[in-house]
């Protein structure tokens, strides 16, 4: 019989819980809104589901090899703690992986969201295959993770893979992260989309984008933007093809550095597709050396929704010492 | 007895041949000036003193273990093929591994300059006992290597590490590598400071950094503008407070990114010292998240004149099978 984990990804907005084989199926999953009222909430949903999805599948716990966690960091992967979660209230150096283990009684892997995504791609998605890859994911923030010769880069702290901060144009607007200035995140974020559509028009010019979000400017988001720009507003297809050219040069920075098979890229934004892709492959193989240029593959990422659950099943499975390939 | 190999660094001025031992120890060593004359001279150049170094040291070539070589890149480290080495006449697509390797009838392992020194630097340098760092070379151009879980960073075509050619102002000025803006090598390398120089004596500022280079405005280097900021000229202090600020905003993304438990620097400019230091480390700490920031120690890179010899040195004895830790 095929070994089972759980696959819990901790959102701001939504908590899931899945059941995984080790080929990645995923066989049971319950979506249900993250609670607002701290950890032990939290806990709670995470263990009710668990219930449900082990009924609905028809499976024992003891069938149940270890849960693999997702979770919005900053974190550390190797203890299993939250240091903090701007989007999940009240969480503040939450030992998430030993209050989870607990309450489950299974072994319990935490891993930051992004990096899991990334060894979910690498796994079963549109890393198949390749030794070497860079994920990012690219919607409210940008966040990625690192996999060098099959293995996630983690750092001597668990930190590393934070290719949404990286300094592009030091003159350039304050990043949320609130200690630098024009990192990427700054920069092509679906917050950085949104504000460059406000800005264009505060300064006046013509675009649909205003009537898209109802009138008011404050509610213009990057799917607004994405829509206005693939109905062919000639503004929002400006801000999109300025923030894909600040993206295109991140990336060129990632493939003098990494020389990796494949860029994958995932997240909200990237749906809006080749006019994301086109000037993100154009600007990148442009700036990078010839030869990373020429060697990598810069992909759309596979997984869809099922990222999560995929990611934080092969963080459980990887982390239990089964070979994912 | 020890285990020796021959350890060999291809500069564009100057050809080191060395023999060194498995604890690193440099036993003899040839310094020639490198010929201008294509391939083949730097091969009989490399052959002579190999068989001087064997005989200053009384060793015979059977007691060699292998050869390390350092070059210009870009190359392919697995091949042993130089692509281009834009400081030695004639060199294009040189299979160099294999043509040293008939010379010497011994295995040669070719490596990238400074990716090797990353290696001498992780083995018996600023670097040791630590698994995971970035090191940064800081002379005419910057260059560098990625060391992660103890084994360098490669890429799938070899050409990982280049640290010099990540933009940080994208609208900075044009890199000498001709295919990007603002790379970090455009901002901080003895290149953009000498033109740093150069353009605050044009905009008519005072400065006694003309003087020293004898009146020639197109002879200022970095070391004059090293030497003037050390006698306090406020023209030269803040020149090279200028490009260490590029430099820690260069590191702050190698935090985010890698999360490494050392930034080692070495090459010429960093012989200044506390004067680069100084800013590197502020701004890079600053910029930075907060645990990457405060888990890594910036230091100077340890080996001096010996890198060369010990990288080569290192890249022999690790790609021969021999653990060095």
């Amino acid at each position: 019989m095929a070994t089972h984990v759980l696959a819990i990804d901790i959102g701001g907005t939504k908590i899931l819980t899945a059941l995984v084989s080790s080929a990645g199926d995923v066989r049971a999953r319950r979506l249900i809104e993250t609670p607002n009222r701290g950890v032990e909430a939290v806990l709670d949903v995470i263990t009710s589901s668990t219930a449900q999805v082990l009924a609905e599948s028809g499976m024992r716990k003891e069938q149940i090899l270890a849960a693999g966690v997702d979770a919005p960091g900053p974190l550390d992967p190797r203890e299993g703690v939250v240091f903090e979660a701007p989007n999940l209230v009240g969480w503040r150096n939450v030992p998430l992986g030993r209050l989870l283990a607990e309450r489950l009684a299974l072994p319990v892997f935490v891993e930051h969201d992004a990096t899991a995504a990334a060894l979910g791609e690498w796994w079963i998605g549109a890393g198949r295959g390749v030794h070497d890859l860079i994920y990012l994911t690219v919607s409210t923030g940008i966040g990625g993770g690192i996999i060098i010769g099959d293995r996630l880069v983690h750092g001597v702290s668990g930190t590393a893979g934070e290719v949404g901060h990286m300094t592009i144009d030091v003159d350039g607007p304050a990043c949320p992260c609130g200690r630098s200035t024009g990192c990427l995140e700054a920069l092509a974020s679906g917050t950085a989309i949104a504000r460059m559509a406000r800005e264009a028009l505060a300064a006046g010019m013509r675009t649909t984008l205003l009537e898209m979000a109802g009138g008011d400017p404050a509610a213009i988001g990057a799917h607004h933007v994405a829509s206005g720009a693939r109905a062919g507003d000639p503004v929002a297809v400006e801000i999109f093809t300025r923030a894909a050219t600040y993206l295109g040069v991140g990336v060129a920075n990632l493939l003098n550095l990494f020389n990796p098979e494949r860029v994958i890229i995932g997240g909200g934004v990237s749906k809006v597709g080749d006019l994301l892709f086109g000037p993100v492959r154009r600007v990148a193989t442009a700036r990078a050396f010839e030869r990373p240029g020429r060697d990598v593959e810069i992909l759309p990422a596979a997984l869809g929704d099922d990222v999560g659950a995929v990611g934080a099943a092969a963080v459980a499975l990887q982390r239990s010492g089964i070979a994912l390939r």
